[in-house]
């Protein structure tokens, strides 16, 4: 929550037009996990799985209302329709004109209705990328826990490219137990896709103090980009 | 708040599928007024009057949790696009596969993003009326705070058509002053709108012990039924 508090902080004071797209954490994986919701979806799991999420949005949200940013909660559940566990349909333009009118939409990671599965769990990992190909964003910053994407020896790989992968991809760990939407390895997917369409993305480390504000003020950082270059 | 955890018993007890509507009533109209939502939109005035009107649709969604039900809130802000506060687009398959999968959305008037205006006010009776019409409606219940539509003797109008609307025009009622959104003229209006399509719907007291569960039952209920036949 204090990480919260000092994220929103750090935004409030780049004031760049901006969309915030936060996952579950621990708001939303283990309710996941506990009622099976991607294996054996039932309204309970839906219910408490989005309840959870919807419970760490408004915290955010709140953050940034206090720091006086016009931010307001998006909930996916509410707008995004899925086939297979897939973003298919998703009318982003309201995203667009909160952005335009000066309002800034917080996203996450959600259960939403799903046309195949009856309902499916889209990370923010993929809100984050299915925003970025439909809204004309600059550069995705994916602020995590980690100096972004970390070889063997502890160290941040400056770049993943999509020709170095293979070479830099046994590093790379997939879910924690907790997590049920690919942790690293799976952000590293969903950006590298991103890349490969030409948008950029840097994966740095949010919880050091500043490095949120650093990073969309353009400063120079310690973090692992995400390119399409050859 | 007392009134809403009662209703949200009486749905439960009924344990029909349903879709419910709820207005912005004291927790929406003040800051909407307040902010000039309709004539001078700006950031402040959106997110405060979002903000209220979802702390009421809390208050309805976990009280329906609480009776069992999988109530889920659906917030038009973040799936409903405006022109001139008329309902221009909504993905409402998204409505239609919760309530297929046992799910109750629980929708609100909101204020939403609007391709002319910026942004504007949408009332829970437009709200009722579009998804009537979009979705696979038996009928409508409009629960009020009176017995229906009343005549210039406080009697219930028993039914009103097209065709003997102008007769008992003159006993509605517009707005009070903290209503932006028509008052029981405005729902009048709308609901004869609906009926004319073929969409029956019945204005009644939910403000009276078990109202709710008698209409969801199909019981015989004094209120106004308002028909499209001539």
């Amino acid at each position: 929550m204090q990480n919260i508090k000092r994220i929103a902080g750090e935004i409030a004071r780049a004031s760049v037009p901006i969309v915030v797209v936060h996952g579950a954490g621990s708001f939303g994986h283990p309710q996941a996990k506990k009622y099976h919701i991607q294996q054996n979806p039932g309204t309970e799991g839906l219910v408490k799985t989005h309840r959870a999420v919807l419970e760490l949005n408004t915290v955010f949200v709140e953050a940034l209302q206090k720091e006086g940013f016009a931010a307001t909660g998006i909930h996916p559940l509410d707008c995004l329709l899925a086939k297979r566990s897939v973003v298919k349909r998703w009318g982003v333009e309201i995203i667009e004109r909160m952005v335009d009118f000066g309002v800034t939409p917080v996203i996450h990671g959600d259960v939403v209705m799903d046309t195949a599965n009856g309902i499916s769990v889209i990370s923010g990992d993929q809100i984050l990328t299915y925003l970025a190909k439909k809204l004309d964003v600059a550069v995705i910053g994916a602020g995590t826990a980690v100096d972004g994407v970390l070889d063997e020896n502890g160290r941040t790989i400056p770049c993943i490219t999509p020709s170095n992968f293979k070479e830099v991809s046994d590093y790379i760990r997939g879910s924690t137990d907790d997590d049920v939407t690919g942790g690293m390895r799976g952000k590293v997917l969903e950006l590298l896709k991103l890349a490969e369409s030409g948008i950029e993305s840097v994966i740095f480390n949010a919880d050091l103090s500043n490095m949120v504000f650093k990073f969309l003020s353009g400063e120079d950082i310690c973090a692992t980009r995400i390119s399409g270059a050859k």
